[in-house]
């Protein structure tokens, strides 16, 4: 299908370009021209359908660069806990009564929300499974995504399995809008063995499914909270003195295709190396803070030249997909924890949210600007809102008053998948529906485990 | 008119109590009754409008305890600067320009911001004008207020006139939905002896026009930034070596009628002291991490036992009146800055943005929680949202996932201002339209006078 977009201010995130009474023309799943409207209307007349975005503002869709889609079924089961009883007492439990098929309809749930509030791509860590699972929930909600396994020293055999089947069934498929990564869980439960073989995985699952443009890309967390070192030390009797980049780094698995999620605890040392390693990060600040771990030295991180994008993390560390608080949140709490109103501009965050989320997940040749050539994956935000009245500035009003509701058209990949604030890929009530029954079904075995 | 809100779930905010299956009758301004759907259907059959609440949330309106309502027409004018650059180069110039309608046109965008938010309660400081002013635009969306005038040491004939208009005019007036109050500006801006006369204003002021049921208040910034005790020093060529809540217990202006607003830069002494004299907080997260102020000691005053309410303060500073946004960030950020993901629970936080904002403004025999004989200030919130989906914990879904949008009804001392997400007492496109034209006016005015 073609679409021409028309009458809108289109915050194009490529060299600060802002269109007032602009144009947006789509062939098929690409954006073929970007200008104003009344230019555009001349050369694409029939055969566009028109989107008329009269009073909205037009804007890359959102990435988010760390989820774990599927645990949206477990959105408010515990809150307010420390980390380990948290964790062991409640999430741990609860995730062994989880099916396949229950990861799928928490992926599709999660999608649905992410498409609502605006995000046009996902990058998720969750248990891959061939014939249910995260993959498949966003295709059929036609959402873009990065979609991994995530990896532990206990399972490597399991873990190799489920990466193989995962890069064959779905690298660069659904027209391009799924691409997956290997995902070792985390510094302090992926051995350093372990942690070396992945990396020949990757580059073998690269060599095999993928391509330099289109790479199989690595996600993990790191640096998540400051005793990560000391869980290191225990877990693997090892004499770790130094940062987790440097650590990481030490293995020699670090490079331009890592996103390294949180990255709370670093070093100046964890970050020289991330910039000369090229590794990008995920902030996930609402989790970070929910969770009691910290703030992340963004400041130092963009100071040096790293790429950060923004991430929500689980639905049940946040507890949302809306990648809109996300932004809120980043343009303020640096300024308020290190007392400098200036740093994180309202610009720079939503560049974060935007193409440098698209650089993190090295999908910046296809998404992340309005740009032509570029997959056309956009939002169009209402702007006819007493909460964005009056305006004097769109990038202000993106970041520190819209609301993940105002978004009011969705396209992904050249596709409308939402309208009106109607999704048109799914049926929201089904997804509710089948959600609330997969609850009702975990906590129903997890009744039965326990007894 | 009387009214029958039934079939929802009812977080009364009273001893924990929530009602499934609930119902609330309401006489004229009044709850009557709160109890089950089936008890109280058959006790109000006739003569009682029907709320249908299945699917839905009940709470008690949410109270906003520091705004400066008239400044929503600035929103996204000035943002990530300096706060001196930030005050004098820019909103001190612009705040010139604004007429006394301007406030009025302001305070009614903020006004409708706010009910359509599922904030029923706000307390506002601005410059008060008998003929148009923040008063009457609330009492014309009928929202409850607290309105108060702004006073400076170098208008004081000026103030003590604007305070006695304000309370004769206002004062407990439009059926009760407005009180009034005395707001000195800060205290380094209001000198000691200033400080002590507008002490004996309020008490005058209320000696004529008020009572101790319905009291005249005190509502101030206070410790907004660390530097405040040297600007103190400063403008008054004072010796002050104590915190700014020991300075002004110094000056005996201290009572359970006083809101401090942000109450950022404490000493513990100041935190006993608020403890000792019954000083209320209002503590704005947004607005002190957006300027960079810092992050308020809010777990050491709940410690104490100090009552700690939530504000948004201005829709520049901020740049929303939105109240959930207000309650999810409270409830991360302590857990984030102080490493303890256990304190700002949930159910705290909710208690902060309803029966403890009552407490604030001297207001909570009338509202804050859902209890028979309060005035009837109730949102109504839609939990068949994919964001709210499944549902564990009504209480977890209110603070980490609820939207402000959420909210369907909105009724206010008994009257539906919102159904079904129309507010019924003011047309939204046309308030939009006069904060444009407001805008405008005021940027030709600044241009016209920088010339």
């Amino acid at each position: 299908m073609n679409l021409l977009i028309q009458n809108g201010t289109i915050v194009t995130m490529h060299n600060h370009r802002i269109i007032h009474q602009g144009s947006i023309a789509i062939e098929n799943q690409t954006i073929i021209d970007v200008g104003k409207t009344c230019e555009l209307k001349r050369k694409y007349g029939t055969g566009y359908e028109k989107v008329d975005a009269k009073g909205k503002v037009v804007t890359p869709g959102l990435i988010n660069t760390h989820q774990h889609a599927a645990m949206s079924l477990l959105r408010g089961y515990a809150d307010d806990l420390p980390l380990q009883e948290w964790l062991e007492k409640w999430i741990w439990p609860i995730e062994k009564n989880m099916t396949a098929h229950d990861i799928y309809v928490g992926a599709l749930l999660t999608s649905i929300e992410s498409i609502m509030s605006g995000t046009t791509t996902v990058n998720t860590m969750y248990h891959y499974t061939p014939r249910e699972n995260e993959a498949k929930a966003f295709a059929q909600a036609g959402l873009r995504g990065v979609v991994g396994h995530v990896c532990f020293s206990w399972r490597k055999n399991e873990d190799k399995k489920a990466l193989e089947q995962l890069a064959k069934n779905w690298h660069n498929k659904a027209n391009g809008l799924i691409r997956v990564s290997v995902d070792p869980h985390a510094p302090y439960t992926v051995d350093p063995g372990y942690m070396k073989e992945l990396k020949v995985t990757r580059e073998e699952l690269n060599s095999k499914y993928a391509s330099e443009e289109v790479p199989i890309i690595w996600h993990m967390h790191v640096a998540e909270t400051s005793d990560e070192p000391e869980k290191i030390r225990k877990a693997f009797k090892t004499e770790l003195k130094a940062g987790i980049m440097e650590y990481l780094d030490s293995l020699g698995v670090l490079s331009k295709h890592v996103i390294a999620a949180h990255c709370v605890a670093l070093t100046d040392r964890d970050i020289a190396i991330m910039k000369c390693r090229k590794v990008k990060a995920s902030h996930n600040p609402i989790s970070n803070l929910k969770l009691g771990s910290g703030i992340s030295p963004v400041p130092k991180m963009l100071k040096e030249g790293v790429t950060v994008s923004l991430g929500t993390d689980s639905p049940c560390s946040n507890n949302t997909a809306d990648m809109f608080e996300t932004m809120k949140l980043t343009a303020l709490l640096h300024k308020g924890a290190d007392k400098n109103p200036t740093i994180t501009p309202a610009r720079q965050v939503l560049e974060m949210a935007t193409i440098e989320g698209a650089r993190a997940l090295s999908w910046e040749r296809e998404i992340g600007s309005v740009d032509v050539g570029k997959k056309a994956d956009l939002i169009i935000i209402d702007f006819k809102k007493p909460h964005l009245c009056p305006l004097y500035n769109e990038i202000s009003h993106l970041v520190y008053a819209a609301k993940s509701t105002d978004v009011n058209v969705v396209i992904i990949n050249g596709k409308i998948v939402m309208e009106n604030r109607q999704p048109t890929t799914i049926n929201i009530e089904k997804v509710m529906e089948m959600a609330q029954k997969a609850k009702t079904g975990i906590l129903e075995r997890l009744a039965r485990n326990v007894k």
